[in-house]
């Protein structure tokens, strides 16, 4: 099956903003087998899209998908644009105006007259239910090619096309290919494929990829036999074992809070360079505070001594970026927050306060638990947030094989 | 000037690539003031290729910029299906061949044969210099377009744009586009739009655009005079005033590290519902360690009234999300960490916890100094990570007034 994507927004063509809305959707199409053909980016302009959809049309995907413009601004015309395209009339939505504008008062804000856009119909083909914005999108069927108009915020088009459209796409897929993803952290692509070399030798018609990032490397692989795609999945994971966080797409912050909801476990974090990262992570995991009571922040070395009670001769022999600082944080958070288990890191993220001995990337993670505190050193890059990033993923990670 | 950018590579239609390429020649060919029409990517196939190719030329742009396909293995056939598509016959360039492979020796690299398509140069039309790998560019010209054809390795792209093509464009420049942004936080583009419903009357040949996000509303005008550009942009400005943060590409959070640094003074953070987001996105601005000393989070009730020494009581008559618990946390956290400012957020992010008198999204935010506090209620929607995200931008808005 295939299926081409219009992007519309001016946004996107003067490079303000990048087009992930189009490598979310054909992601998420792919991954099911389907083909995503061609894509174009065109102006929030009648003509524009007129001939973007003619050209998409001539090759005769299954689908395509358009996003943005569906707004209540003067700039928001893909609506007016497409129902003249689609030979279709505007009808208003009074039922649906009047829950805008109830939903809307709940909030404490009233609707505005340019917002009635929103609650505009066409008077053929269907309309997209968005649960998470005023937008609707739009279904139409032209020359054998179904038309998906959805709007452009990410987050309400990733959840309308979850709901309403990736299921539909699912059931009509003829020739299914099947993916699996290996998720690991801490050893970067050309060491992971050193140490599958072998099994990758038989991989039997299977397809691997390797997609590297500051939190880890994804490695995918991917087969149109089910059977051929799980030994070879196997074979891999035998090798890698305790590398591999993950065989679904969670983050490995949701996997800890699974764990220790599990293992009826409570944390705190006492974080230095990583600034708050860490506790952010967890705490955008819906139930974090069965496990997370709280943490200290402590940026400067007074703070660290003040709230943590890290003696100041310490951190004056040691330095504060060190193990013996890393340990006393962890111990103390612990015993601070009353917790089973304390985590704290403290490093340099740069660009200054690097030295010759411990230059900018040096990292140092902790945790504890009542009996036993373990510390690591790490030496990661001179990008400020990417250190910041891979601090908080070895800590995840650290806490993973401690726990 | 109008340019049209083709995107060759499979791995950017099946969403295992973003596609920064894109807009990192749009953003750079906008700055000028060129106007870029549309984008379009396609598959590493010839077919797609052409059709693609007499799309774009169909509309006569100054400019087309093609980018990938042009390595050394098998999957590479932008070279010769554009060879093909131009006319024009494959020549071997012995002298760069000699060049590459006298360079590949010095790394103690032998170069294979796969490698010669490198040294493949057209009978007709320019070759571009490449000073950061192999591949080579080609500059072709078609019925009033000039087409650029650049390899898809982003380092290497970015400067033979640089190098080549940038100044050229810039050389040949007829008519620009000025452009301005107006970053604001607070209001949605419905109110925005109201409140300058009388301006945009006369707007006077500029355009405008509404850009939002969880961040706030990203106002951008532009306009082929730059008299009438900056006349609406006062205009704009003079009618929302302190809505506007920013006419730079700067976050909030880079502003408040910079008005703090000139007033020299420091802040510390009680955070609650935001779980560190507030820190995080302060510390990752480098230079925060100057105006940022620390700060509490503070997730559980029992975290609060332990650490910030907020009373049992209170919190059980008031609420852990109440007015009177944000104040008296930013209130003491200024104490704790001895700073001039102290902020604390408190509330309820989802997607349990609310209650009919304070449903999910209902948050308190609290700013002190040594003489006064500021306490303001929100009230955000149902989505957790957006929560987080509009109560972090919340806080720095009222920061930014307070300060």
């Amino acid at each position: 099956m295939n299926i081409s994507i219009l992007s519309i927004g001016d946004e996107l063509l003067s490079g303000d903003t990048i087009n992930t809305n189009f490598s979310w959707i054909s992601n998420k199409v792919s991954v099911l087998g389907i083909n995503v053909e061609k894509q174009i980016t065109c102006q929030d302009k009648e003509l524009d899209m007129r001939n973007a959809l003619d050209f998409l049309l001539s090759t005769k995907p299954a689908y395509i998908i358009t996003t943005g413009g569906l707004g209540p601004t003067e700039d928001d015309v893909t609506r007016s644009s497409l129902f003249k395209y689609f030979n279709v009339e505007e009808k208003f939505d009074y039922k649906y105006w009047e829950k805008l504008k109830s939903n809307y008062n709940k909030m404490g804000i009233e609707l505005l007259v340019s917002n009635k856009s929103q609650a505009i119909i066409p008077s053929k083909g269907k309309v997209i239910d968005n649960p998470k914005g005023s937008a609707r999108g739009y279904w139409f069927h032209k020359k054998n090619t179904e038309i998906i108009i959805l709007p452009g915020v990410p987050a309400e088009m990733k959840v309308m096309m979850e709901i309403s459209i990736l299921p539909i796409l699912y059931k009509n897929l003829t020739k299914p290919i099947y993916r699996k993803t290996l998720r690991t952290t801490g050893y970067n692509e050309s060491i992971l494929a050193e140490k599958i070399r072998e099994i990758i030798k038989e991989k039997n018609d299977c397809k691997i990829g390797y997609y590297p990032s500051a939190y880890g490397v994804d490695i995918r692989i991917s087969s149109t036999s089910k059977i051929k795609l799980e030994k070879f999945y196997i074979g891999i994971r035998n090798i890698l074992r305790d590398i591999v966080f993950s065989s679904t797409t969670d983050s490995i912050e949701k996997l800890i809070i699974d764990i220790l909801i599990i293992k009826r476990k409570t944390i705190s974090f006492a974080e230095s360079c990583t600034g708050g990262l860490i506790a952010n992570r967890i705490t955008n995991i819906p139930g974090s505070s069965k496990v997370f009571s709280g943490g200290f922040i402590t940026y400067s070395n007074q703070s660290k001594s003040k709230h943590l009670e890290i003696s100041n001769n310490l951190i004056k022999d040691a330095g504060a970026v060190s193990k013996a600082v890393a340990k006393q944080m962890s111990e103390r958070i612990r015993e601070k927050f009353n917790t089973s288990l304390g985590l704290a890191v403290t490093g340099i993220a740069g660009p200054d306060g690097g030295s010759q001995d411990k230059p900018v990337g040096t990292v140092f993670i902790s945790v504890s638990d009542k009996e036993r505190t373990l510390v690591n050193k790490f030496l990661f890059g001179n990008d400020r947030e990417k250190n910041k990033i891979k601090t908080s993923q070895a800590a995840f990670n650290m806490l993973r094989l401690f726990i």
